[in-house]
């Protein structure tokens, strides 16, 4: 049964959840979509057979690409008859404890895109790399300035990383070496997964026409293989080895409740990028960043520059296609206060000002072994929060 | 039957040529693997399913991934069965003329990579763009500069490119202004295939034994809208419209006779990019870019500094999986010569110089209606010159 509200919750016997989708293994059956409910999954593709539900092909491919690109219908008739079948007391069995479940890769992803949106993570990056400067390049303010990424590695929450190997030129030398990076860090971010093709732009308005979801990112980044290489074609080597993303995608319009309108616009914004007044895309969702169970920041979602609205509109404005499976994240989601920031060159000013853990210990960057999490809740209906997701990844030793 | 020499031509009625593999209808089947001789087509699926080749399954697919990751032993076979099929008399009537046939994208592209690897273009951008500097990056001439393009937005040679959208900033002025580019140009560029994939990084060494075939690129750019967002995140929106490659790839064995050492090393290189002196890697192509029938300029591929293999394995250094399907292109290619230019930037610098076309007619960008199309031969056996490829498309008036 739905609830009444901005959106509605599923009602398990477990209490009222906010539904996420994604694809595992439950017993020895293939990989197929499933519905996380809180601590719970129920496997969708045995549920569509038993039922006769008409997505049932949709569900019982291995990744949600063929279900996303159904479209907000079928997303919301989904809800709906999940709600109804909890609804009755013969499916309580068919929830699975979700430590019983191995999550995969929840989507085939088509193009990965990275989003540089939070003018507080620009603008520090802008203070330690080019402090003779603005701390924001003349374009920020203008643009949503973004990048592509490798979407061949983009990896499902869980995936050990390994310490990636690179080109890095040593302090006041003039010819870089080549070894395991030593300045390994996480981005914390929050992504969106494309459901629905576009072959023309995607106005402002209509984002919520083409997005399925929602999940958390880490954008692991080895910031002296980047230092090196970024002049002038941008990120590569020192990002491409992997991005971790949740295993559980949330529904956008489970988010509802969340939104609320983007910070002051400095500068009136070209029109293709104009806000919407009459629906908001700012997220307050507010995420938390673990290292080794150290809760290092809490970044707000809702300081971010630009909402995903604007990130799609960009990232279409210039014809490029859309596909199912296309995935773009924010950028480092950063606040104004210190302990706002989703990334140690931020949190540790560029390696000078270590963290200290609970147990003591410190970090300038990432160690073998080191495990980072990073989680989200937003506001939901009738005062629940809701859990957005987690993404999570340990970080293994290098391999050069 | 096989030629002797150092690869095998295929002998067809109409000659000895170097095969090419696609993607093409013929009459009203679906899209299947057809490989390319000459100025006609063979219908590979129908050829294997006539003679019980072991590949007809791959063959029946809409793209080559399925055959390319099969590796060099298999494709060498099919090279061997597609010459012993032609030596009988009986075949003849299979082959269908090129005009025939329609092509399709050849490859579902994984990840795109553009790299910039001609020292002359990227000397030529640096002292049109950073005349205070260095005309090269101090990292130019220790790693090839890369970065991700949109795979979603790869297309077919022939098809339309429609001039793009976007944000530019007038010359003197402190907003940018939203509209068609002004500044549309072309990059002539050879692109790599690969066909069997990695988990680990690629030595160069080991290049070919995943890299199923050559392909030609055409590199569009919008330079205005690349001026305005490059900094700091590299190319984005200035080239996501659309990026056009070859229909046929042809196969990297066949380029045996072309192989050349890669030009003098200003530095040692680190040894993960060392160059094999057993086989260089270095390609003597020769290309040509013709707008509107005039020949604008012959690139020497040969003059690149980094080959195809540093590429391959630079990509893959810092544990960078491979896919089949990944593409990976050189960068503009252009010689020290200025009709060795490889992009109308240069050819024009920066639009100062326009350049006369054979019709008395003058460009600095391209013009609505323009086509370009570029083409490559290399020295084959046996004083044999081959045809590497064809990328031809033509311009599209805005929609925004």
């Amino acid at each position: 049964m739905a609830r009444s509200g901005t959106f509605p919750l599923v009602e398990t016997p477990f209490g009222a959840v906010a539904p996420q989708y994604g694809v595992c293994s439950i017993g020895d059956r293939p990989p197929r979509v499933a519905v996380r409910l809180g601590d719970h999954a129920l496997d969708l593709a045995a549920l569509a057979e038993a039922t006769g539900y008409e997505l049932a092909a949709e569900f019982a491919q291995p990744t949600l690409n063929a279900f996303m690109a159904r479209g907000p219908r079928a997303w919301s008739q989904t809800h709906e008859w999940v709600c109804t079948c909890l609804g009755q007391d013969a499916m309580a069995h068919r929830l699975v404890r979700l430590t019983d479940v191995s999550p995969r890769l929840p989507i085939a992803v088509a193009d990965y895109v990275d989003f540089y949106a939070s003018e507080h993570h620009a603008g520090n990056v802008g203070r330690m790399f080019r402090p003779d400067s603005d701390p924001l390049p003349p374009n920020w303010k203008h643009l949503p300035l973004g990048y592509h990424g490798r979407s061949g590695t983009v990896v499902v929450s869980g995936t050990p990383i390994i310490r990636p190997c690179g080109q890095r030129r040593p302090a006041g030398e003039a010819t870089p070496v080549f070894g395991p990076t030593r300045r390994l860090d996480f981005e914390a971010e929050v992504g969106f997964v494309v459901g629905v093709p576009a072959g023309t732009p995607v106005p402002v308005a209509a984002a919520e026409e083409h997005i399925f979801g929602v999940c958390l990112v880490n954008d692991w980044s080895a910031r002296d293989i980047q230092t090196w290489e970024y002049r002038p074609l941008g990120p590569f080597l020192g990002k491409s080895f992997a991005t971790s993303m949740s295993a559980w995608i949330l529904p956008l319009s489970a988010l509802d409740a969340a939104r609320v309108p983007p910070p002051p616009r400095d500068h009136t914004l070209l029109d293709y990028l104009a806000d919407n007044p009459d629906r908001p895309a700012g997220l307050d969702l507010t995420l938390e960043v673990g290292l080794n169970a150290t809760v290092l920041a809490r970044p707000p979602f809702a300081s971010m520059y630009y909402t995903f609205a604007q990130q799609l509109a960009h990232l279409t404005s210039n014809g490029a296609t859309l596909r199912t499976g296309d995935l773009f994240a924010s950028g480092t989601v950063s606040g104004a206060a210190p302990r706002q920031r989703g990334c140690l060159l931020e949190l540790t000013w560029n390696g000078t000002q270590p963290v200290t853990l609970d147990d003591g210990r410190t970090r300038t960057f990432l160690e073998d072994g080191d495990e980072v999490v990073i989680t989200a809740t937003a506001p939901g209906p009738e005062d629940h929060h809701i859990a957005v997701g987690e993404v999570a990844g340990s970080v293994a030793a290098a391999v050069c």
